[in-house]
């Protein structure tokens, strides 16, 4: 079933690639085209896109999903408004939900056509080539409407999301925002701090001792250092917020040790247990 | 090629039962013994053992392995060592290995025998239920002899765990719990503190909505608590100079975020890369 005629996609990179991959592969969009200087050729060479385009193919789109890093959103928006058919359906893709909300505000003619939308997939790759068409399935997208929002918009959306296999959860921004600032945000900026570290103190010779706790707590480390510049700056305050609550955690448990206080820290392994649970929910 | 007459295994859960299954699969002793009140049995019944004993089972084995958490290492020390045979191998497979080894220095006849040993292979499960006889292959296996040691037991010991697949590498027990105070305790207390953090930080209805990063990032916050206590208590002093390099790096990041300095941000991302890197080695 088709629910776009043509849809645009503004970075081609691992999500926008993936999704557009995945909308070809539902086959409820006629025609999807990519803009993206540097990887939208490689996004149709790849077979995801069925072309690519400048910011005057946004014109004739009713579908505009913008995929670019947080802070190139705002950018993009600004690009695309003067093209942008009122009527269209506007979605993006990024972690951070209330800095692109206020730049739709201030940039869109028609904000109510606006959704605000956030897939939890990814990997710690990023580029065209590693797109997965099925990255999205079983996974959660949350939307993030507004009072102002368009009803038939977020439908449209939803529909979209569902199409692609996601779970799509709604939820005000700043809901978002905060909640992904913890389950997200702060886990990267916890990895990227111990890669560092850990690396830092070992010597040439003791390279390649590690075990899978290493390799599992640090992968996130690896991934694209202006993408997450951008997410950490965007959520500045919840993911300060979220470093408080990491650093009181993480206290007691240094207190603990130092005192040598057994119970304390067995204590502290029983929060992890609780609180991880409490975050993988009901299975 | 038989190695060992007859080898009795301390403590057969993941790592005891594990190597135990390795054992007879390699074909290197002639009859595996496991001893463990709970799980000996257990152990037996999955075929992981030949058969269940009591200390006086120590008294005719020319190999005994002591696989039990950290703390019980010592006592388990006291317990068998009237049993002992002068010529046997003795080795343990724990997190942490100056204090087994002052144990070792306090409680056997016979310490030269004694090569301290530490497979960074296992699971965030516990249990013989969770032993796999190929745990331990293409792993590294850190072995910790003292300028008192046999150089014909940590031979011996070598060719143990190059049997069961892994890769022997040597070196002093205080660089050892340097390095594994680094590249896995601390990974464990970061891990512990995240997940109870972040499951504190959200409702109820937010349950359910997490990345893959999360998942990674805390699976090894699932760990048992006993063994975990015993060896951030037997690695304090390594594990609190870690914590505090670990520290420093997030303190380095979190003024980044708090004084929105992407530069900075993009830098610590960039020790992450080459930190983790590092850690790796060359691949």
């Amino acid at each position: 079933m088709t629910l776009f005629r043509r849809a645009v996609i503004v970075g081609t990179g691992l999500i926008g690639g993936s999704l557009a991959g995945a909308l070809r592969r539902a086959g409820i969009v006629e025609r999807v085209v990519g803009i993206d200087a540097a990887a939208a050729p490689r996004a149709l060479a790849l077979g995801l896109v069925d072309e690519t385009g400048g910011w005057d193919a946004v014109s004739d789109a009713d579908l505009v999903i913008l995929a670019v890093p947080v802070r190139a959103t705002v950018e993009v928006l600004v690009e695309l408004a003067p093209f942008l058919d009122a009527k269209a359906l506007v979605t993006d893709v990024g972690s951070t939900k209330t800095s692109v909300l206020t730049a739709v505000s201030s940039n869109l003619a028609s904000p109510s056509r606006f959704v605000g939308g956030h897939p939890l997939a990814g990997t710690e790759k990023s580029g065209p080539e590693a797109a997965l068409p099925s990255l999205f399935e079983g996974r959660r997208c949350v939307l993030t409407p507004t009072d102002e929002t368009d009803p038939a918009a977020v439908e449209s959306c939803s529909a979209l999301w569902r199409a692609v296999g996601a779970v799509v959860q709604i939820m005000s921004p700043a809901d978002h925002d905060r909640v992904l600032g913890l389950v997200s945000h702060l886990p990267h900026a916890v990895a990227f701090a111990l890669a560092a570290a850990v690396g830092a103190g070992i010597s040439g010779s003791q390279a390649g001792l590690y075990g899978g706790g290493f390799l599992d707590t640090t992968r996130i480390a690896a991934s694209n250092p202006a993408m997450w510049r951008d997410v950490l700056l965007a959520n500045r305050a919840a993911v300060l917020d979220a470093l408080g609550r990491f650093e009181d955690e993480l206290g007691q448990l240094r207190a603990a040790i130092a005192l040598s206080d057994g119970e304390a820290i067995e204590a502290a392994v029983a929060r992890a247990h609780a609180g991880r649970a409490r975050v993988l929910g009901p299975t």
